[in-house]
């Protein structure tokens, strides 16, 4: 079992309950990572709707996840055809921490060959342009302790979007993602991979320290082959004391595997 | 009481329990549209998270919604701040056809004064450029009888992407909206504008008649001023019997008020 398996894995209690363990080290600032406390809820979801993979999966984060034993209750209220819709509720004790709401199927195996495509297939897009791995700059640097997150993945960002030496002017982060483990990445990597960047706002050069998000939606678009994921995290619309990220995250044969859009909320300037 | 707020209107039997009556007249080929569906479990959430407008609003389809009684039961998981998070099933008799997560706030009163953007506010778009709305395509034209829905609404298309002429080739529908009776567009009005437009797809010159809606989701991000609405949708990618409809709403003053991300199924080509 991966790191990423063992950290999200969920047991099945009863019908529609589960239990799992929100790990210690997946957090920035004590908070744990809410791409990584969807994966448990999307596990239990996958496994209540009788489907393995989300293909559109919306969580509503409601307090902060702190490590610990957590339930996640589930309904299924539909299973018909090729798909199946369940919602879930996280809870911490008598604490609801995250309410999530998915549609699961069967995504078809994936191969390399481009072939496969269908007839109807149409992409309007490229992957993100990035140097290659070892020239992109790792996150994975720093003191463990408050921002474990950065050392359960492995993260390569375009040095053009490294706001740590100086912030771009762009709400946008563009880099690599995959297992510090190399194990391989599978439909659930991906409900981290969506929300694992920083966020873009740190590009934008305003006097902000973190985005809180309201809520993140995600569809799995394909199953990922082996390698790095290529991904891509932009924001159009900084209004209102709102924020979207958009994301795209392409597997290493350049197919697009997910999409994402979350909204977040824009704290008062400091 | 405008005719939308009529065809809308719920009525709260008891705590967590509200009735509806999906109306005739709303449908393509006898099915609701599904943005209208989500105006009535909207204004169900709103009345019981406590807060009036939906900043953020996941609606899962689970079966067609026909004319007649439904009930919206809901449920508050969290209030606090200024948000509130709740979560509803309509059900027509024992059958749920519909399932809602969303977050809900009470967003400022809005004003044409350009002044009150914040020192932080940033948009990297414009709103689509369209021709008047008299110098657009009506689509409120042709038989009442199957198509009720498209006499509700007063949909102007961009003479580009009026399919029922030429296709364009692009997977693109641009237009105006506003109600038929002028009534003022309120936030959830923007429920229906968001799922108004026929399909991308009409445009993509592809073999497909109907693309199903898996899940929608859309973004308030502010209220609308009066006046008609500018209206974009794109679809860019059209893979593995998926696209996505990226919807963006912009009210009469310029402003975007509305994001729009929805998932249909591809249905294999005739």
């Amino acid at each position: 079992m991966s790191a990423f398996e063992q950290a999200s894995s969920i047991e099945r209690e009863s019908a529609d309950l589960y239990r799992a363990e929100v790990q210690d080290g997946w957090d920035i600032a004590g908070n744990a990572n809410g791409g990584y406390l969807l994966s448990i809820a999307a596990r239990a979801l996958a496994d209540a709707a009788g489907y393995p993979h989300p293909a559109s999966i919306t969580a509503h984060y409601l307090a902060p996840g702190r490590p610990g034993p957590v339930e996640v209750r589930t309904s299924r209220l539909r299973k018909g055809g090729s798909f199946a819709t369940a919602r879930a509720t996280v809870m911490r004790g008598e604490r609801p921490i995250l309410a999530v709401l998915g549609s699961f199927t069967t995504l078809p195996e994936r191969s390399d060959d481009p072939g496969e495509a269908s007839a109807t297939d149409r992409v309007d897009a490229v992957p993100p342009e990035l140097p290659a791995p070892d020239d992109c700059v790792a996150t994975s640097v720093g003191p463990v302790e408050g921002f474990g997150f950065n050392h359960k993945v492995d993260l390569r960002l375009h040095p053009g979007d490294d706001f740590r030496s100086t912030p771009s002017g762009e709400p946008r982060m563009r880099g690599w993602f995959r297992w510090p483990d190399e194990s391989p990445i599978d439909v659930m990597s991906l409900m981290v991979a969506v929300d694992a960047f920083p966020p873009t706002i740190f590009n934008a050069r305003l006097p902000i320290a973190w985005t809180p998000t309201l809520e993140l939606t995600a569809h799995v678009r394909a199953q990922p082959v082996p390698g790095w994921l290529r991904c891509q995290f932009t924001t159009r619309f900084i209004t209102g004391g709102f924020l979207e990220e958009d994301g795209e995250v392409w597997d290493s044969s350049g197919r697009l595997v997910a999409q994402s859009r979350q909204l977040a909320l824009l704290p008062k300037p400091r």
